[in-house]
């Protein structure tokens, strides 16, 4: 089986958004791969330095979504980058033979530096954030790593820097295919792009009451104000929900809308049942899990394990491709 | 006792700049200090990326070198920095808070990259030269660090970093002092600064007859041609060498030579005899020591263990302070 990569920042509470984005992707993909999944706390922390203090209880409440989501410890190694040492070597290596031009010109990395304006984030460990990436994959050998289209240009760079690696030492690494995913197409309960800092999202830990209040809050079309007027789904935040969560009711209430004959409150009520058909088996486990943290250590114990086996042996190879030393 | 860090990158082979200008101190240092003396391979790497291939050689062979010259494995800790994993995790988290521009506008960097060029020094390894420094003085919280003018940028770039962490985090690192030392004023046999490029350097691996050959070719002061002309020894490089091997006899055959009572050929061959008594000892120790990889690995291995204790200390505190997973 090919393996593959993934992995995320634990930065915070994951949502409708990464679930539908991500995890459910993650999940098939199981199936066909040998997939290596990461909670990437060095990455979370070049951009949360400033405040890093609950990167070990998010990246804790992370694995638990995971699991409870439906990634399975058995089928996937589940693992945290900070715990497989050699990531940091393979870093370091791919740093010696990285242009800095090809930082400084990548695309995603002046975008982010828009995105996340606020923090100061003009430093020499973001800057490097694609070449830790590239470690992350190599160090695997991962032939396949599922990435969002904003993603494209550092798995490029990836690309490169195998090229380049193969030429000065021969060859030692598969150049990654890059698994385009579909970006989440769920906006925020405000109609603005999911994200932490607009706190506007779903939580996977939300509690019943919190999910409905937060679907009441939905911004539907706003011409349609009173129940009988006829509705313009195509402009509704809630429609596109039940797009995603139930496809098959959403054709029925798309036609009742148009009508006039549903009213915006009923549509709301509904998608919240929905959700909560969807996420109330999520939380339930989560909140098992969460109650026996030694079993979630236990998994990133074996996890780490796993991965580091597969590191070392890359490498084993490497440092003897180098002739930096590999046995003391 | 404090901690003192130093190291060298193994490059090639050691010759007597070094001895003068590095070891021969380093010696004295470790009755002082508890003295961290490092193999610094992965500082290698990041010039020598295109051809690293002797890496593990000159490593070996720069730790016969060390101990041929007298230092101690008793006394100081002898380690290899790529074997001590806790300096890349320092070093990213140093990464993640040290500003782009602190390295860009650091005047030595910009030195390095005109004194090495005809190599591509324009990565993104070799601009963070100085927070893997950082990180390698500060996982043993040495409070010493003896360098040249020319690396004084950086240990100011050290306590920059020390100060931002201790703000960030808690006071964790003490700032390193700076102890200046004095530049090795030895001159290749050519005049030119003694370089491995130029190779107009004695090795202290060079056997005797390689050793006289050299002294032979030596320049002296060009305006004495025959042995009764009268020389001006404050422009001869021969004298320079007494001066700094054998004073005693510098301010004698400086006399002679100013009368015309000595000629070149006679202070050349002295020389060959006091540099000849200083390094055939350390020569004959040195052969000795590569003949016996056992002992040199052996050596290797307790001070990567003993360093790797100290490292895993600081990191254990510095995961606690920041948060990111210590113990799995």
């Amino acid at each position: 089986m090919k393996r593959l990569l993934s992995g995320m920042r634990p930065t915070g509470s994951l949502h409708l958004g990464h679930l539908v984005g991500a995890l459910e992707n993650w999940i098939k993909l199981q199936e066909k791969f040998n997939c290596y999944y990461m909670i990437a706390d060095w990455h979370a922390l070049m951009s949360e330095y400033e405040n890093p203090k609950s990167l070990e209880k998010n990246s804790i409440e992370m694995l638990a979504d995971w699991i409870s989501c439906g990634i399975d410890p058995d089928k996937s190694t589940i693992f945290v980058q900070s715990h497989v040492k050699e990531h940091l070597e393979l870093d370091i290596i791919l740093s010696c033979i990285t242009p800095l031009a090809l930082l400084e010109r990548n695309p995603t990395y002046k975008e982010q530096l828009r995105e996340m304006k606020g923090r100061n984030l003009m430093t020499y460990g973001f800057l490097g954030y694609p070449v830790l990436q590239a470690a992350d994959i190599l160090i695997y050998r991962a032939s396949v790593v599922p990435v969002g289209i904003d993603q494209a240009a550092h798995l490029e760079l990836t690309r490169e820097l195998v090229r380049k690696f193969n030429n000065l030492y021969g060859n030692t690494f598969p150049e990654p295919e890059t698994m385009l995913t579909k970006a989440s197409k769920l906006l925020g309960f405000d109609n603005k792009k999911m994200s932490k800092s607009l706190n506007n999202f779903i939580a996977l830990s939300d509690k019943p009451e919190v999910v409905k209040k937060k679907v009441m809050k939905m911004i539907t079309d706003p011409k349609k104000i009173h129940l009988d007027d006829k509705g313009h789904p195509d402009v509704c935040n809630v429609r596109s929900y039940y797009n995603i969560f139930n496809a098959s009711e959403s054709e029925e209430i798309t036609r009742l809308c148009r009508e006039g004959e549903r009213g915006c409150i009923k549509c709301k009520e509904r998608l919240s049942e929905i959700i909560l058909e969807k996420t109330e088996p999520i939380r339930k486990k989560r909140t098992a899990l969460l109650g026996d943290k030694e079993r979630l250590l236990g998994i990133l114990k074996d996890g780490n394990a796993k991965a580091r086996q597969a590191a070392l042996e890359t490498m084993k190879e490497v440092r003897k491709k180098i002739g930096v030393f590999h046995d003391l």
